[in-house]
């Protein structure tokens, strides 16, 4: 079995980029941003302060250029980076941009229309510092062609939708075994532990030998993040000194990599009966989710989507207790567009995956907040996670 | 106990900062650094596409802007910052940039001169797109200050020091389990996992109801990274599907959150009996490593460190198998500066903490390295890490 992007896709995305640098005109693609580099290519590596390019030119070879130490790992990774370009390191005796600045001169782009995500040259991280590319070559013209790969990732393919489905999977093991091991007492970060260890050996027994994780060092993430008890009224919490007590909110929260792709699985869970109070926020989230589901078609537009679960809050008058917006789009990254928010009108479209995750908070009470993985279709949606929302199934 | 850094020392750093300011004539200091933001006061929050900034002016409120969901975390972490200005959500019906350029006019800084980090205004994660701060307050003046917080982390203080020696306690926990736990045939997902929760639970248990990781969501990241056999001599591989086997050559990595911050410990074993390329590769390694200790001292340069490391695999004829430099600053980030690097010649100081981590890797046999915490002292080094290093110890 398969856990990955064929290269028949891969080869397609590649095409589908020169085509787009054709018809604007320019020579080749300049890429510093590594989920766009991962989605060309199926190279994956880990960012650092070290740079590192991925160069599509319109013909020949594509190109990366990085670290020695990644010299050896391209060619394990993929096949259509057929040209590996390397300095020692960084700092280095000689700078990275400018062994950069030599690479493309060498490629022939120093008079050439070179489209980029980053007219810097390198992402900058951990301390870097450096010169701007564009300005060691200045006979090149730099253009601003970020928007090439994340536009091509917006509606996902047949392969990418399957790998999602895959991630569902596991999420759902995941998210039954945080709900299993949490009790009173019990420290979040160990519930975790044992969740995700459990999920990933039970993964890697069950999907065989030939799976491993594309772009985590864990294939799973499961856990609350801290949002136990009254900092589940903090969405964005990292963690807490609180220990699950009796009474409880706590919100579980799922990811797994298949083939670098990963879907978003969140529940919210009660930590014995849950008090009126509780039924009460809890239900009005659970309705709200159920208006965006309803909301999802194509042509609707994203802020339609925000503004069914926003009414929903509203009705029940907890609007004032709205965080953040409906959801966001998945796939490679935590959160990517499309955002499932009230000032964006953009039209959904078949293929789009996103999250659904309307979520109320109150301090000094709890958060009430479900997530699910939503693949829009020609005629609605279809959701890919499918973990229980009642209340009911959700008592611990 | 206390597992961070004190009030008085963020107190400290502020004043810090706000000296720099006067001395530089800048009205305030714009970060958007997530890091540099937790090092000068305590908070810590999850970076996405929503644009987040930390205003520090040299009189006044220290000010955090940033999305809704965040409002409510920020007293909780941290009682430096003392005015939090929010928008709803990105893309929002304004724009989040339109939002911060009105912030800025309300704190009065519209004709003033701004450090900042950032001239953008937003980091740009995640699909994010806006326009550039500094071309929404055109009357502003905004001036390159990347440099101030870096530049303060450099060297560490005694408090700092005391979390690194703390997180280096427990780097020594998991790494004796990860050699424990691996065995023929096991998955290094597995291992990893099981030595990861077992460290964390002990841990919590140990340092007591106060302890929790202030930048991490799991306090304890320990495993193999897929450095297995052959793969071992990739030395920045992300996973493998190759199962631990006799003969292997496997390479363990360990840090852990203590306060935010965290030393590294890194272990070359060798499963079985070594034979007489292993042990020759392996002593050679260790003999750069010496090497290296025996070069730190405050006053030396960088570059003569890594000098030092390279003269050994030169001397053994491995030379030619050397990836990267002999290693980086250590502290809040994965990497930081200073580099030791032969291309960087800053001298050491005291209090500066790096790892000290030389390599060679032959593809298709396997990779040696070993990674220490290292703290420079007025007239020498102290390793903060201390997991045997001889080849002896580290057989399976």
């Amino acid at each position: 079995m398969r856990f990955s992007i064929s290269n028949a896709e891969y080869e397609r995305r590649i095409e589908h980029v020169r085509k787009v640098l054709t018809k604007r005109k320019l020579d080749a693609l300049y890429l510093t941003n590594g989920t766009s580099m991962f989605y060309l290519t199926g190279y994956s590596f880990i960012s650092t302060e070290r740079p590192a390019a991925l160069v599509v030119p319109v013909d020949g070879k594509i190109s990366f250029m990085g670290p020695l130490l990644e010299k050896d790992h391209v060619p394990l990774e993929t096949r259509f980076i057929e040209d590996v370009r390397t300095y020692v390191d960084y700092p280095g005796e000689k700078h990275p941009i400018d062994h950069f600045a030599e690479f493309l001169k060498d490629m022939g782009l120093t008079k050439k229309r070179v489209g980029t995500d980053n007219k810097d040259g390198a992402t900058g991280m951990w301390g870097y510092k450096g010169p701007s590319l564009t300005k060691k070559l200045r006979e090149a013209e730099f253009v601003d062609a970020t928007d090439i790969v994340p536009e091509m990732r917006l509606a996902k393919s047949e392969e990418e939708i399957a790998l999602m489905k895959e991630s569902a999977k596991w999420a759902n093991l995941a998210t039954t075994l945080l709900q299993e091991y949490s009790e009173e007492g019990s420290w979040d970060v160990d519930v975790a532990l044992a969740a995700t260890h459990q999920t990933c050996t039970a993964m890697k027994k069950t999907l065989g030998v030939d799976y491993e994780p594309k772009r985590s060092i864990i294939p799973v993430s499961a856990g609350f993040r801290g949002q136990i008890g009254e900092m589940s009224a903090i969405p964005h919490s990292i963690a807490t000194t609180h220990m699950i007590k009796h009474g409880d909110i706590i919100i579980g929260e799922v990811g797994v990599d298949i083939g670098g792709y990963s879907c978003e699985l969140e529940r919210t869970m009660i930590v014995g009966e849950p008090t009126a109070k509780q039924k009460r926020y809890f239900n009005a989230m659970v309705k709200a989710q159920e208006a965006a589901f309803e909301a999802f078609k194509p042509s609707a537009k994203c802020s339609d989507v925000d503004k069914a679960t926003i009414n929903v809050f509203k009705k029940a008058g907890l609007a004032h207790l709205v965080k953040h917006h409906t959801g966001h789009g998945l796939g490679l990254e935590g959160h990517e567009p499309p955002w499932l928010d009230i000032g964006n009108h953009e039209p959904l479209r078949a293929g789009m995956i996103v999250s659904c995750e309307p979520g109320i908070y109150e301090v000094g009470f709890a958060g009430f907040r479900h997530s699910d993985t939503v693949l829009i279709t020609e005629d609605g949606a279809e959701l890919l996670t499918y973990y229980p929302r009642n209340i009911e199934s959700l008592i611990i």
